[in-house]
């Protein structure tokens, strides 16, 4: 049973792969899992054929059989906990991975994602200008507590797990903030994960959609 | 083995259970799991120790023995899967919960904790007025969606769960900006999670720290 995911029909980001059906290709990629995309439109994504999928009118989901799932940290969290490759085997070095899956998304995303809402729905705003260096202080704290903890270490607790992969994830859209090169190993960090086999298949897999076709934005 | 978690010497909300420790406190409740408190002052929070168990300086974290978690989804997901009562049996079921539980804290959480930095990072800002009524519009649109998602039904997906309790964990943050009573499954949807005598036990421990000390705003 190859399972199948949805993706963006057209790619917000010009196919640099932030849209978040890149963290659960790559978890995919990572499992040697083989996968079918289905893509949808924007418009096609607030209605309730996708919504009977996603609540929330997103991408991705995940479809196996007649599991459906939503979420790219809960389909990355099964992907992991069915497929070898992104778990270590003893229990409690799993839950310690499962703690930075949702600090990536609950913790060090959050604020994260107060830039995007600066950028792309107050933009037009008197205050965006005076508030973005408030957000790029929050943003910096965490990132400082990161970088603290990760230190001189390949990943954030042992070998690679399913908690790099989403923390990668999330660091990867501040790359174009220029917040991540103030953290050299945090940048070196996201290097590792990118250069990963299975993420470089990923990111093409994503590529490939746009490939040859206008951006959207 | 008692696990230990930690938690606020002194209430920033008063007592209102609104602090992250109230959602793991409400799980070991809910688990039937004893359980050990350890209080740390906003200071001791930041120091190396403290950070040891929590990288970003937060509670609550969970000690059991030498397993050592951070982050309240986590320890919530540790403690569903470790005990009864909080999962379903059913692994597609328990895929599907553990999709609510990412749901709440990576979809209806963030434009939430906007309100939170508007409040108290950003309240003195000239903007803040201002941007209130976008952000609750943000906020609106994730509580519709959940709120056409859950309709008539008293659980997300079936018998209540750990996504529920996570989720209702968010929601309750909202109750103070009378934005939860525009949805009226969803007030209704928190009210029967307060109900449940877990939760009031899980309260009352929490409420008691603070009984009879001063707030701290």
């Amino acid at each position: 049973m190859i399972p199948t995911i949805t993706a963006f029909e057209t790619s917000p980001d010009r196919g640099k792969g932030l849209a978040r059906d890149m963290r659960v290709r790559w978890a995919l990629e990572e499992a040697g899992q083989p996968y079918a995309v289905r893509l949808v439109s924007f418009q096609a994504m607030k209605e309730p054929a996708h919504r009977a999928l996603q609540p929330f009118g997103q991408i991705p989901t995940y479809e196996e059989g007649d599991l459906v799932l939503f979420e790219s940290g809960a389909i990355v969290l099964h992907i992991a906990q069915t497929r070898a490759g992104l778990l270590p085997d003893d229990a409690h070095a799993r839950a310690r991975a499962v703690a930075w899956m949702f600090a990536a998304v609950n913790t060090v995303e959050p604020p994260t994602l107060e830039l995007v809402v600066a950028r792309f729905l107050e933009g037009d705003q008197p205050w965006t200008e005076q508030r973005l260096p408030l957000i790029r202080d929050r943003i910096r704290q965490r990132l400082g507590d990161l970088s603290a903890r990760l230190g001189e270490a390949d990943w954030l607790d042992g070998a690679f797990s399913a908690g790099d992969l989403m923390m990668v994830g999330v660091l990867r859209r501040l790359q174009a903030s220029g917040l991540l090169d103030e953290y050299p190993n945090l940048a070196a960090y996201v290097g590792r994960g990118e250069a990963r086999p299975a993420f470089r298949r990923a990111f093409d897999a994503q590529l490939a959609v746009f490939a040859g076709r206008p951006a959207t934005d």
